[in-house]
């Protein structure tokens, strides 16, 4: 029972709950036994809200009413506030901040359609990093081979749906830390345009680049828990005032009559074989043909780094000043070289940024979707500092985001889709863009190689 | 009667023109008379483009088409680009630089509507500074009193148009550079909303502040021109989207039923007593009972100079590497300083400004025009490097725009209107300061004290 109810979708469960087919209860407690009976080797769980979720499934079971989420077992990386418990961020220095006064804006939107909270989610600290790995709070590690990372940030909110241990999670997404842990553990992961949900109670990273967004095991689940996260909220000055567009609805229209392109130059460099193999599968599944190069990508990956220090910097700098030996030493290092960012450097990457944007907003005239590899490989081994790539060593921990950076850098929406490959024990991910505010688009071509069965996330 | 076209409006002239009852050609060379006769003291050209100006006028004359500058004389600062003439920004450096290629976009906007382009007029280098002071071409004086400074930076403009040498002219204003010298010489100088009109052809200076604008003797003549320098330009990526929007057909319209109010705490102080007499003039003219406050109105004014110097920096950095010998030592000082600002002060800067905007944007739900000081006295003698305000003695150089960077710094649009004390020669002006896009009210309220007769721009 256990089992077959950490296999089910979010959808599957919000309909049996809601019909009065399965009691939240009963959800909850499968999910709580799955984390008992994985969490102590995938480290994914940094904190288990068991009371509050037992309460919330026994509320929900009362109350009985339809609800779109009902019952739904989730959880959220520990930068999310959670009412009652400290916001660690990943870090050592936050744990003694006080406990968050209140839920995150879109914790209370998931728990009022009916999720269940259980618990928070281990990260790299502050979200500066690509590989999952984390000195205070320990390694989270694939739930398809846990000899190998997650990718990160979100770490443990991949190894938490990849395991069933939550149907869905939400991650945060800077520089790719959705898009990455997606890739690496075979899910699917959204991150929305900047400014489209609000991030209220999410400790931040980077202001300009900061997004929050979910990862599940299934394109309508990510789609569903994407809508019910929308909403306007005025606390999150960098929202963009639009109005609702829920997405559910649309998607299940083929991805036929979309202009679908594979980005060239840039993207098809850099990068271990399977990554371009499997781009080219979802290319070849779609009939996408053409390609497209994003003028000076890897100068905008570039002027990403560089703004994601100063900003980075510029926030934490109290935290540098004052308690400079609780970072991990890596985050700190990458912290102070921040702070010694001159303002012309700062500004010539701002304004690299507001070119690259015009110049791909343009691109987007002329097609609907981009299409690239979500990572330049498939997971490293946990603690592997360096990959071999086109014959060179190269770090691991920086080159895990050399292909979404340059997209959340101008804040396009993005998900990963997972791919497959017959005797591989791992998956890798490709990443479907499109024009800004058109979550719609890139959600309808992952549902659709999804019924293709070229995209799929099984569990693990 | 060179006498009575100088002191005609830019509108008379352009009715007399379009109907042949006065030649373009009559007009012009009554312009040229003027600026023979008085150029020589006031220093207002740096460039008089006769020829042009000649061939101009018997073009005029020859396809004898109604226009709506039809003949009308008029000049730019010499930031503009005036095709064959080399664009020298007020600077030594830029002398060696080739004749521009093309007109300014505004340039060419003015003349197809026939208006006649005289020359280039002195400013301060590089736009850096509120005195009309320049070391390579002289000092632009006062045409109310010779003794005195025009302000700046568009000190030349000024003095073209108080001396009717031309009937208008063209500035740029980044943190007060048309509404201070506006103030100081009595005319009717508008900065419009950050992003309304094209900069292509314009030397930069700090692209995320600068704006081009222009001074008049009359709120109709600068409505007129307003809406002939209105268009889309694609080559200006600041520029925003928007319809040309005309406001001279809405500006006879009475300011009555506009919600008007006095800015309070930081605009009430830091000036001479004289500048908070013309504001209560203006607002007991309009019935302006209300007060607002700006919140942390002198915070912004340092992030104005903090964005101000780091991105002039980043700009000029060229310069200021290969010849800081031949920079104006004050300028160059001040933009070496601004080379050394970290990262972190720009971001603080910005992160305000963000703020800012979003406070005084919700003030004007509330109201439609704020009233402020334009400059904190009359004009200083040229030269004076101090001046006695609240009993304290503070520099001229950094205090001229107290009331005006603040305003600047969010980009709203604003008009100078200029008053008179019986028994002074000097006037001052009093800034009309309007929501986003609201050219139409500012210039509706400016027209609205020109016909009570409370503003008004006298010929010198």
């Amino acid at each position: 029972m256990t089992q077959e109810i950490s296999r089910a979708t979010a959808e599957e469960i919000a309909a049996a709950v809601s019909a009065g087919k399965l009691s939240a209860q009963a959800v909850t407690e499968a999910a709580l036994a799955e984390i008992a009976a994985r969490n102590k080797e995938l480290n994914a769980f940094t904190n288990v809200t068991r009371d509050r979720a037992l309460a919330k499934a026994k509320t929900l079971d009362a109350e009985n009413t339809p609800r779109s989420l009902a019952g739904v077992p989730y959880a959220v990386k520990n930068l999310y506030d959670i009412e009652g418990l400290v916001t660690r961020a990943g870090s050592k220095i936050n744990r003694d901040n006080p406990p968050a006064a209140a839920d995150a804006f879109v914790v209370e939107k998931l728990d009022g359609a009916g999720a269940v909270l259980l618990g928070a989610l281990d990260m790299d600290e502050y979200a500066y990093g690509f590989t999952g790995e984390n000195v205070h709070d320990g390694n989270s590690l694939n739930p398809h081979d846990p000899r190998h990372m997650t990718g990160g940030s979100s770490g443990g909110s991949a190894a938490a749906v990849a395991s069933g241990m939550a149907a869905f999670a939400l991650g945060s997404d800077t520089n790719g830390s959705i898009r990455v842990p997606a890739s690496l553990c075979g899910l699917f992961g959204l991150k929305p345009t900047y400014g489209r949900l609000s991030r209220r109670g999410v400790f931040p990273f980077v202001a300009s680049l900061d997004h929050v967004g979910a990862l599940a095991r299934s394109a309508r689940d990510l789609a569903l828990v994407y809508d019910v996260m929308q909403g306007r909220d005025d606390a999150d000055p960098a929202q963009a005032p639009r109005a609702v567009e829920p997405v559910l609805p649309l998607i299940e229209d083929s991805g036929a009559g979309l202009r679908i392109a594979v980005a060239g130059d840039y993207f098809r460099r850099g990068g271990r074989p399977e990554c371009f193999a499997a781009v080219d599968a979802v290319a070849a599944a779609l009939g996408a043909t053409r390609e497209v190069v994003l003028p000076a990508a890897a100068a905008a990956r570039a002027a990403a780094f560089v703004i994601t220090a100063a900003e980075g910097a510029t926030f934490h700098l109290p935290r540098l000043r004052g308690r400079p030996q609780d970072f991990d030493a890596a985050v700190r290092d990458r912290l102070f070289a921040g702070a010694m960012i001159p303002a012309e450097s700062l500004l010539r990457a701002q304004k690299l940024r507001a070119w690259f944007h015009r110049r791909v907003a343009a691109l987007f005239e002329e097609v609907d979707i981009i299409l690239t590899p979500a990572t330049p490989c498939r997971a490293p081994l946990s603690g592997q500092k360096t990959i071999e790539i086109e014959g060179t060593e190269v770090t691991v921990r920086a080159n895990l985001g050399i292909y979404t950076q340059p997209i959340s850098f101008i804040g396009l929406p993005a998900v990963t889709v997972p791919l497959w490959t017959e005797g591989e024990t791992l998956p890798i991910g490709v990443q479907v863009i499109g024009a800004p505010w058109r979550e719609d688009l890139v959600l309808r071509v992952a549902r659709d190689l999804e019924k293709k069965g070229i995209a799929r996330a099984p569990l693990a």
